[in-house]
């Protein structure tokens, strides 16, 4: 996938778009995904331009990865799942389908099936309330 | 999920079962998924001993995402898919079916439908055959 900088994810990082914030830091920002595939499924977004992790420097998927491991965390913490999905996809073969790296963490439930990717709009009220939780379940520090 | 030192993944790690490894150094093995959801399916192994990522410690996060990486950057050059899936699977109701953590690396084409995991053995000599490909596309030194 060719690297867009008028990408939505690349647009949320500029300020350009909204996004319901729940961490960032130096490298990354993590946003609730606005169509998530369960309830609690936040997206982490690498500050550099790269369309998948293969152009992404060893430093950015450090940082994805710090990141993707501490809103687990939160969100296991806040919601508590009985399962947690991490995935990452490369390429629309993959299900990637916007050309900007990013984590998903999503909440697994036993016998809930998965809303395919990006089809159904959450309520933005919902989607805040569940934002408010994971940010104060958040680790501090070195998570 | 409970931490069970007599997991498959752990006695692979001892070398107590067999495993195709393509890529090992102090800290992660990566190895070739024997009942693979497409072909050329690699496991990576942290060698630290965690069922979830939750317990993995920070070091441990960060050497799975550094070998995750170089392996995906291997399967692109050495099968050049179309698509490459990176998932990590927390608990039972997430798919986690060993409990020791564990990152996939799953080549994805356009129309293949993934064989649900661990399900279906593959080939022993062909299994072998793509280990040798990755392997020998495996990036040297930083990936």
């Amino acid at each position: 996938m060719e690297y867009d900088p008028q990408n939505a994810f690349a647009r949320i990082l500029r300020g350009e778009l909204p996004g319901i914030r729940v961490y960032e830091d130096e490298l990354t920002v993590a946003i609730m995904d606005i169509m998530p595939q369960a309830d609690g499924h936040v997206l982490i977004l690498c500050r550099e331009p790269a369309a998948e992790i293969f152009e992404l420097s060893e430093e950015g998927a450090a940082a994805c990865m710090r990141t993707t491991r501490r809103v687990a965390k939160a969100v296991k913490a806040a919601l508590n799942p009985p399962g947690v999905l991490i995935a990452q996809f490369n390429g629309r073969a993959a299900g990637q389908t916007v050309p900007h790296v990013h984590f998903h963490v999503i909440p697994r439930r036993a016998g809930e099936t998965l809303i395919p990717h990006g089809t159904v709009p959450a309520d933005a009220e919902k989607l805040r309330e569940i934002a408010a939780l994971i940010v104060a379940a958040m680790p501090e520090g070195a998570a």
